[in-house]
């Protein structure tokens, strides 16, 4: 994985190219269009996911996906962050079920899937503002929640902080966090603990 | 009413006997056993309520005393401030209903009172730890929401800041805060809102 | 309600447009001229409020509106939160008083309205800096205050940190605080608590 | 689980009482020796582990604990931690492996359990002060690694929120983070995800 | 100045009995019964301020103390600093008008002493929790206003972080602030100021 | 004075003009080139200080400058908010010594001063990143110093916090402390003491 | 050495001439294209190293280099704190050896250069991120390690406090820090270190 | 090196008992009288400084120590860490010189030293309150300057946070940070910078 922030696309794309000559999958995220054009030119394979903001390569076979991790988010600014999560899953291997605005301030919609999260291995919850979402996941389900605050919000909670707190405090069990929009890191866990699952 | 914290018990005292011959009832918040002792020897018609830590005086005539706020927690610890508010709340006319432990982290507890809720004119809703209880509450009814932190957890949320910032940053509609473990202010608040109501 | 931060323009009119097509009004804040117009070819009803940066669409019939919240502020900068909380009211059914540049650095300014004050069956207090003025209020009034910190300042107190904290620390009595900037959430919760009263 | 802190001794002995008739293991964390008396007097098969300050029931038979689960921890310190979460892997069925004091000031001492970090299905890096243990350990297998930060260390890092800050920045893939000092929140965690384990 | 906190009552003692040997008068704060101890059986004159927790030596020839100070306090629980700011002016040639207990949750108590505080070369203003007093009278008064937040209150501000961030934000005119409950640097900032005025 | 900050230029000008009709000197801070351009138009009269950015009106007859201020700086860097205090001195009939850049990191540039710093009666000092000026000046004066933290600096100082926190925390007698960038609050404040004074 | 940001082009452009009739070298951080030109029009000498951000001036005759610094960085966007650093080494009389992209994720790639590191006189460690390259180099070397924490990375840790924290935390011996970003400090203290060592 | 706090006797003592029979010196930091009595009952030989709060262990010839390190404070309350970092010094083979209570409220105080400053080959300067010590020496010395700040104070610089900001802001180079209070870490540090000198 190589994270695209803080580095000029000359540097991006060298390193891109140097990768795509050794492994047979990478990943660049926080990536903007242009940054891709500059990475395409020297990986022609490269294929960009606009929501997400990041540039795959990806050479392996396509063996079946593997089922088993659920992905929901709060509201619908948290999309970048979870197709980022989600691109990741599926770079690894896995085929992620997307669960998308279902925020708890309208906690039906979120009771509506109860099914498919008591059914799945292992659940990333992504929320920004109060961040309430995977603490009120954890206590519904028994598998692990890997919790991801954005940055989304105002106020007193600007850049996730409000949301990364309400994380770390859920009294549920099963919850553990990852940084702010680090939709990355989200998904590479779950892929990992989902590949161990039985 | 009085903030017993950062006084002595002496100056308390002191203030409570000329309230007595001035007002006919008064509240003394964050009061231990030693203080109420104090105050006693001044004013002998003080009670002392020892989870709430509040002394009170009520010369009143005992009017009817007014249903429509309910007051609801999410864990055993945040008690004494959830007494506070309810002892203000009685002290002012009110009757809160008192449903307490029903914290989001089960969330059928909380659903099982769903009734009472929606019934409610006002609710005081009280949290330590993630702090979410009032956002989720906030989803499920129609009326105000009067949102208190409790300086209940520890590690990053330690002293309350974490369920502060939670219900700062909450979605739902209709829930504002008062400052952490102030269950007096909100027992007030929810009085004078609940004394206009229709 | 819909908040116009974080999501793109072409998100936010395929909200509205479903909006309109299944209930009669509905409010999106943060809102620019650009996004008003996305909005505006989709639903041709929205209506643009440019100072409070709000778009509203009401197909209500004008019921006649109601008396009892009065809504000040600091000073001429916070104009664009009082509005936004102003809006709300009207589209609630609600008819505010607006009290504007009473800050408590002049304070016979505020008095000259003591009037309206003491009438009000519910106060929203807007300020930034200081955050002085909900509390001066407070004091002077025995309905409830809605206090809105605004992120006007600079120095110690930027992003209204300064006026959040001055506000939950408040020694009067019946006053609470909604997120920095958030007048939508102010003037909702002040038109609930207006719309039970007597 | 019950959280030890924020109750009195009589709150505690009453509900482990009560969970002693309805359920056949519970943990009791937090738990100082005189807490310890006051459950052992209402609930007589109880057990204290006084290095974890843990309170346990567990009337399971005892099936055959399940491997996968290494513990490791910065240094002598982190041990009250570390246990809490050893005796919590314990209550649940699994048998983690305990390496303890192999902070990364001595790099040598990490790299002799190389082997063992390398078979595990799960991790439980617990440390304090600067916290770089968990990213250490993350770049040197492809389990996941849950990381504990604990609140041991001074200056500017007192209370553990520097070593939290370091975990939730760190660069390495499979690592998230629970609550400082929430020894009892990883064992959970890692124990579901062990028990998912092929 | 002396200032007693964080050294030993041998230590302050020594430097005590070294000062008195050197120089006409001296003053020692935060100053506990038992410092006042050892301090006596060194310096026999010195004097001991219980309120204040002020040790003061002063061999000065009792000039006519200067008129021109105003110190004024929000509450109760400012005492101690407001009388650490009194006793070094005092001992600095200075007779200080006090006027305590004067809140502006309660601004008819601070309207009663405008007189007094327009007449002022210089004001002290003390004040905890919202900390807006200073503000408030800068905006009454054309003199300079030294603002001292003080230690009092709870939950958001608690060690009076709230209170200082609220008179560093203040829009009023000739306000300046010193640190957290610094009554001597209060007292002697206003006596210069005071000694230097026509 | 008015902040320009936060206003649109029409609000600003607009102020200007109602002001320029009623009072005969005014001052506008934070002000832009194309701010001025709009005051301009209405108020013909106004001046532009384009180190200082403020806009000020004086229509007083110019009575003698009264000597007495002494205003310094730690770095050139700190010229913006040094004139904005100096421009408001001299609209305040003041006449400041301008000492700049004698920062403590080279103190022989400051001690080089020490006579006019020590005839001043009162001083501003002002200085971004450790903001060490104020308290050394304070040592070797007797006279009031304002402290003035700029928004100087870059890492863990950003936006002058360092600064602040220094200048509070100072062991010299006779300092207090302004917000952030408040060069006019300190120019107010340096006048007014200066004017008192005999 | 000069600091580019917070002053115009013109200013350092005539500072910059005035040193260079004064001093036989000189150093001018943060500077952009834009800002090298205005130099150059002064002092033609200058030299612009573009991913330091450094404009040079260095008169003296070339003496020896001098050995014994050596510079690791943890990842690529380090790197223009890194040159920063070294071309101040180099200015200094200092041949550094560079050894970048050696972060604690990737453990191997730091030790194949342990070496090159236990022969050092003294390191520079830059890190951004979690910040813990500095502590673990510090376990391995008996020679001091500068520290410098940048603000590279997102989330929780942004602008390099986390990195910062996690530094001064280190258990390891012989690590000290300085700013944020702060190359220059860093290459100039590494300087004399080792211009003074055998 | 070993830190005595958060850990109990029974563990410190067993560690040091461990450490006598391997290695020839050692030392305990923050160990209070009642430690030491634990640690002597296992390694006699072991000695107690009482004001640095330190227990030590030297089996060595005694070398003749090296002179070359000044070790500086700011007050008297700075004492226990700046005698832990001397200890130190000692233990390593160094003879630093201690100039004590020479901070920058009274700078004639610190010139007084000018002369043992400049011939110094490396200086630990250690300071509370505003921490400004470091920056000031550093102006003047040539010199590497160990600096520490300590958790001496009160208010908003509570816990030395303060200082380590002013000092981490320093101006001045050649200036490096360890952490609040962590004597020993400057004392090594120092030394082994003194050991490497010509």
């Amino acid at each position: 994985m190589i994270l695209g922030d803080g580095k000029t696309p000359e540097q991006v794309a060298a390193i891109a190219r140097e990768m795509a000559s050794r492994v047979d999958r990478f990943l660049i995220t926080r990536a903007g269009p242009s940054l891709f054009e500059a990475v395409k030119a020297e990986v022609d394979e490269a294929l960009y996911h606009s929501t997400a903001r990041v540039i795959s390569l990806n050479r392996r076979k396509r063996a079946r996906l593997k089922d088993g991790i659920v992905l929901i988010t709060g509201g619908t600014a948290d999309l970048p962050v979870a197709e980022e999560a989600a691109v990741t899953c599926e770079l690894m291997g896995q085929r992620p079920e997307r669960i998308y605005d279902v925020g708890v301030a309208g906690l039906h919609r979120l009771l509506d899937h109860l099914g498919s999260l008591q059914k799945a291995n292992v659940i990333i919850a992504i929320a920004g503002m109060e961040g309430a979402l995977p603490g009120v996941v954890g206590g519904l389900v028994s598998a692990p929640v890997v919790a991801v605050p954005t940055s989304v919000g105002y106020g007193v909670g600007v850049q996730g902080l409000g949301a990364l707190m309400t994380m770390l405090n859920t009294c549920s069990q099963g919850v553990s966090v990852v940084n702010i929009d680090n939709g990355f890191g989200a998904g590479y866990l779950a892929s990992i603990i989902n590949q161990g699952h039985k």
